[in-house]
């Protein structure tokens, strides 16, 4: 394991205590400190400070990396030579060069690559796409999606400028299920953004809000929409609208208690993706185990992240040239 | 009346049963017997099948146009000449310069002029802009809307050429919705459109479905979404996300019962913008009639119209260009 | 229209505004100046102080009647012996014997009578009893049923003595949804009340709250519960649980508008029955009104308000004599 | 750990995986076997045939009871004698001397007795009782519970013999949900109960459905509904309402996942009590070890195993004498 923020501390939990199949064998960050803490919180034997220090070990199959945004790319490259297979969380990497060169390296290397876009594995979501699969909603005309983040990162995270801009934190996700669950690829992009209310990170190149239209290869339209501080909650839902039927897939809902009273009734909200989505973390790392154990074909491949990565900075590119602008479909080398 | 349609049918019986303030004296259409049929029915003592002759009666005070959109302006210029106040549902127009010649008429001819966003009617929009005015959202920072429509026109509707595409007949709902609940201006649209799973619409320049990304004035932004055919139902929601918290406006259900068997369970739909909508519409006339008789100011003006009215035209250009559209800001002649 | 209370009110705008088959001639009350008021703002005709004077015109047809309980039972005999077609409000009459002799007047008289079980109309309920009785719950095996009131009657109200305790102004209402919706007769059942949070009503022989266990003749089991001052809003709901589903009717929202802060959601509650069942009372007048005039059976029969009646007195004495009780199942004349 | 079937064995698999401060070192069941094998499969180093095997072990400090009902008093009497602090699946005994026995034992013991009430542990059910706490609901006047299993045993459950009837087994949770909510003791209950759509179970002495009502000691009022075959789902509501204000407790949702077409919308339902409160067992047996080793009170005492107990015995003793029944206040031995 490969970084021990919220995050990544998630990922060595489940591996650690609801993953029979794996063995959590090290962690490594950046901060050593941390790395051993963790290490002895969650009873796993070695630490390390760095990636370097724990590729050396012969009884690590695969590499989990979960550090920020920014080093993705070169830690996939690194692990891949060191003949390790790879889950990376999301994005792939923050450059479609970045990426293009880390698959190259993992297909070199002969590894294998899966990307953290765990809301395939939520319950809620996987039951959509098998219901989109069995044709129950017909030809899908209009994707929407909406992610909405309860409390917006304090001005430190955007200074340590260490993560990419909103698009590829946040609303790659939501480009991830316009794909997957369209079946099609996203082949032009228009955004408008904003940074009211928080004008101080736009000095940083990021922003509070996005709307993003999107275009279909097959025809179809869709819509995401991005916002970091919501303040009522953590509400993610999407919704795919077809020629016979439509899925609604996302809830507010935290807890099923409803209170009453002479105002009206009040419900709690979700607040936190690791509320939300823990049981998708862990199917998902659980299949990942079990798919590199057993030699089975991953479920999200890095030409995956790439393509989703190659629609945030198109996404990226509209709001700086205030264009549509139209997604390059030849983006990646083939891997996984 | 002017317009015995399935929108002036529901105008004349909301007028002639439960506006009392209100004496519905005439109504015409351009097919004089369905005019005469519907008096009939509805207890009327006069019909016409033009407007000219309705308009040389002396008992009528106020006109209300409920024709296909083609005719609105020519039917504004008329009535005003005549010095009729008047109702006219929407869009004001299909033009600009249409609706600006409508509007210098009506202020040439001192009447007062509403158009019919009635949606500022309804209980809980009403409800969620008392909120907003109210600052319980603080600055609003996302507006998104959706309006889709349970089943499309027939073909005959398209070849017959009398009302606007997408934007002007569905969208322009949402846009007024976007400036009055905003509060603000749209200063510009980028769209787009599919003709996916219905063609043939293409070539009498409709589309079956849109998203339209907004900007507006003061930093804010959005996304509007139409479709004609959601087969499941008529579904309109709103969502305003503000810096302190967000209004939800719209529901799916059509009656409180829900059927529950191993499958799941199951409710009812609205489908029908005449079910969704039907105490608006009522409210709406009723505080027409009450603002005309008493002098007191009319709750949607000429201006409201033909501003949303530009942003439908903008986005109409975005969508034949591809390209973002600025909404002219300046665009109409004083009314009401 | 005799009495002009809130409920006999609305009776009346509806029958004048909305029933066109119906001309509403007059309207009685004990208070004859309230009568002409009402007349007066509603554009009636004629007013009337009793009942007498109403029943010698001519040209009434029909007598709704909507009096405080206490009076229901003899305003059925005089407006029966008077050859007037009757539409009465709940409860039929306060005791089984008063029920009976205003069944048999109605049946010596050949006239027609109507109880004011509004909510077998409510489109909710009546796509319920659809699904029922197409067979789509199976059998059915458990009646369930809430009747909240969010504020209760003033003391005055009780001191007045003019109505029935909780079971007969309230409950009444799921007595015959019970027999309804399960197409059974109710047997057997058992109350516990009490006055908590309002002992003083107690001395007026009324209780706060109920509820009742009800057993059915083929062996199905149900309860009902009622609450006259549940403060957060008016709240009507049943479920009826079969051996192949279920249905549940009723929903809390007054209108479709939810508001979201970090405090959570919040929706206002519908607060009133005027509110909930408005469409259910001018439905049900239509329904009376046209099978009158057109000689059709009745929809809720002098018989149904008897057997409703008949588990309201036993659910009192249930009450008095804590213990269960045995509905009488032959307790009425054959009636409408 | 004792008894090794659906319940114990997702007891087992907490205790193994996701509650650190506990060590799970032995498992046992009458059919040694099936003990083996889940020790295996959860590596856990010992199995036993019978749990006086297993209580000879010295590092054995507490015992896990999920035995089927029969055998509940039995086994706390074993582990209190042989020292062991003790946690018991619901309900405590089946009877109320037998449940006197257990506690005297424990008492003598000078150990600890936990019941399984794990409803009390739910999200929602706590944060119900918090909001009851801290009196936003004011007095509470009325309690409702439904508790719905989707799937009724097989018929060889019955005839095994070794669970109490329907109260025992299912409604046992709302009556400790009553005493727990409301703050009170119940003192009088009557029930009717059905055979309806599977009338072979009545030679085993149990039912399908049944509602009881209760009565508590401070004047509030209230009725339990049970049912063992809904079909549609899992489905378990609370609902409390006070003086001021009201609280819903409970959900149909599975996924948050809804399916639209022209049929209406439709949503899986939850379909089974280790779905709905997973979360619940999990924090139950945190609780209770954390509780053990730090010899802090424990939650849910064996006095409230016996009291929800004498609630089950009033309402058995009603059903089988088809009166009402009232419970004993002073029915058990102070233990834990």
């Amino acid at each position: 394991m490969l970084g021990i923020g919220e995050m990544g501390k998630r990922h060595a939990e489940n591996l650690r205590r609801l993953v029979p199949e794996a063995r959590l064998v090290a962690v490594a960050d950046a901060f050593p400190e941390r790395a051993r803490q963790v290490a002895e919180e969650l009873e796993i034997d070695n630490s390390y400070g760095s990636l370097e220090a724990m590729l050396e070990r012969k009884d690590v199959d695969a590499v989990l990396i979960a550090t920020p945004d920014k080093f993705h790319a070169t830690a996939i490259t690194m692990a891949a030579r060191a003949g390790k297979h790879i889950f990376c969380e999301k994005p792939l990497a923050l450059t479609l060069s970045d990426a293009q060169a880390a698959l190259a390296a993992v297909a070199r290397a002969g590894v294998r690559l899966q990307v953290g876009f765990m809301r395939r594995y939520d319950p809620a979501y996987a039951s959509a796409m098998r219901r989109i699969e069995a044709g129950e909603i017909g030809e899908a005309v209009v994707f929407k999606s909406i992610g909405r983040d309860k409390d917006a990162p304090p001005i430190s995270a955007f200074q340590a400028n260490v993560n990419g801009m909103l698009f590829y934190t946040n609303t790659i996700h939501d480009f991830d299920l316009a794909r997957w669950l369209m079946r099609d690829e996203v082949s032009e992009v228009h955004a408008h953004t904003t940074v009211a209310v928080r004008p101080e990170i736009g000095q940083y190149g990021d922003v509070v809000a996005s709307v993003v239209n999107l275009k279909f290869e097959r025809g179809a339209i869709g819509n995401v929409e991005s916002y970091q501080q919501a303040v009522y909650g953590y509400d993610v839902r999407t919704e795919i609208v077809g020629s016979k039927g439509a899925i609604f897939v996302g809830t507010l809902q935290q807890t099923p208690a409803i209170f009453l009273s002479a105002n009206g009734s009040t419900q709690n909200l979700a607040d936190h993706f690791l509320t939300r989505f823990a049981d998708a973390y862990l199917i998902e790392m659980r299949d990942f185990v079990h798919n590199i154990l057993h030699d089975k074909p991953l479920r999200v491949s890095g030409e995956d992240g790439a393509r989703a990565l190659a629609i945030a900075v198109s996404a990226e590119t509209s709001y700086l040239q205030a264009k549509p602008v139209k997604v390059p479909l030849e983006c990646s080398v083939t891997s996984s």
